[in-house]
């Protein structure tokens, strides 16, 4: 449970810790960035509220904290953000690094049930649970009953997936060109096949946004950008337009926010772009 | 002095532009980004000024593009910024390559005059001459008469020293932990004596902005930012306080604004934190 840390980094005001830690859900040395807003740095005793970012394939936690500009607003909101690994490394599965959609950087936010993968891809349970309980024992200015959760491409999907299962886990949610319905999609088949199995479609469904979103009861406010000019958007891997429909034949789509941002791509430069106004999507449902 | 285009991408409500052009003072193709803000991509007849970014050792116009924040005000205020590239690139002169802090990422902004070195490493004259003609030439939505300048480490000493030898080009100038004394320090000597050689210290001084300054006449508006954690400041890289030493015996420091910036590195961390401070104090300038 003990957490290590290997840099600090002054940063628009606070501070950006890269941190390392030994998950035992992963099986293996996780590391993480974790931003602290000014008002987390100082001897203030009110604690801070935080943000979970979920990176997309092939990324680290450092992508973001590099490029994303979250600092920017967070830092003024006076919230934290944490910036997880997207898989476990250096498992030494066989095929582990032969993919870029797959495997290492691809851990797709599930906990995988099927050999060799289940041995230490079970980012669902790292991202839900034990990340969280390391968090916040290691970081008491951090207030565990205030957690809001967004991210970008698989990223996003990981967002809406853990927001829809887990009703109250989390104060809001937003995504960046998520992967909005995986079982529709060649990335997401590729996973759920690889992570699951081809014959087990129920579990498929467990993490479809576009599924679990048919489930939901009760005010559903999600603020979700998605570029025009996105390659992934147009080859079919993100397909926000099903989770949409999906909302509104279940009737919950009223606050479902999306946003079609004309000719942005699927970079950092589109999420810098409008990193501050998803900051101000979780800030009014973390600071009421 | 065609400019190809090699993307476009949009960037907090403008166009960042890659691009090259083959450089005759350079000898080589030379690629530079190039941001338009919002108001220079609609069909507004009004011309928006420039800032010219110059970057430090070893980096392009590509990382401050991606990292630097630079956008998000310029998009704001209607100003265009310019990110060049360090050096040329692909000479083939015997050592290019051999060190981060000189030859290829390392040309100084100096126009050297030793062999090999003067075949192409000419970036004084690319960057006050050759780059702004070929760009005022292919984006008439620029206005020519209104650039200001400023720059990151080798890229502070390269904004200081091309400001203070040019009085009236640039309109502003201000620098992120420039090389503010390079003839007395490491960086500086080895560049020096490579690109001039060690017999040549009246050529030193003039590329050295500790030594411009004592011929500066008129209002000085400076705005230098330092941070206290910064390791090259702390092993004499830097010295800027030499800067505002010479400025101060000269008589025009009454505007020569050094902030040192408690914990901040070298790092583009420390730029972003500080890129909205640096696009006011140029959009002063610029747009009064």
């Amino acid at each position: 449970m003990s957490v290590e840390t290997t840099a600090t980094i002054a940063s628009f005001g606070g501070k950006l810790l890269k941190l390392k830690h030994k998950a035992s859900t992963t099986n293996c040395d996780m590391a993480f960035n974790l931003f602290l807003p000014p008002q987390a740095t100082t001897s203030s005793s009110s604690k801070v509220p935080v943000l979970f970012y979920l990176s997309g394939l092939t990324c680290t936690g450092d992508n973001c904290a590099e490029k994303g500009f979250f600092q920017h607003g967070a830092s003024q909101k006076g919230i934290a953000v944490v910036y997880p690994d997207t898989s476990p490394r250096g498992l030494q599965i066989q095929g582990e690094d032969d993919s870029y959609d797959f495997g290492s950087g691809a851990g797709f936010y599930v906990d995988a049930t099927r050999d060799p993968w289940s041995k230490g891809y079970k980012m669902y349970s790292y991202v839900t649970e034990e990340l969280p309980k390391t968090l916040f024992g290691a970081f008491p200015q951090l207030d565990s009953s205030r957690m809001s959760i967004t991210g970008h491409s698989m990223g996003g999907h990981g967002a809406l997936t853990l927001f829809l299962k887990n009703p109250g886990k989390y104060k809001s949610c937003s995504a960046f060109a998520p992967i909005a319905n995986p079982i529709n999609c060649p990335w997401g088949q590729k996973a759920f096949k690889g992570y699951f199995g081809d014959d087990q479609q129920q579990k498929w469904k467990e993490h479809d946004a576009a599924e679990l979103v048919k489930q939901w009861k009760g005010p559903l406010d999600l603020l979700i950008d998605v570029g025009t000019g996105d390659n992934f958007y147009k080859q079919g891997q993100l397909l926000p337009e099903n989770f949409v429909k999906a909302a509104k034949e279940a009737g919950v789509d009223k606050d479902v926010k999306l946003r079609m941002q004309p000719d942005y791509d699927h970079s950092y430069y589109f999420m810098a772009t409008f990193a501050d106004d998803h900051i101000a999507h979780a800030a009014k449902h973390l600071l009421s």
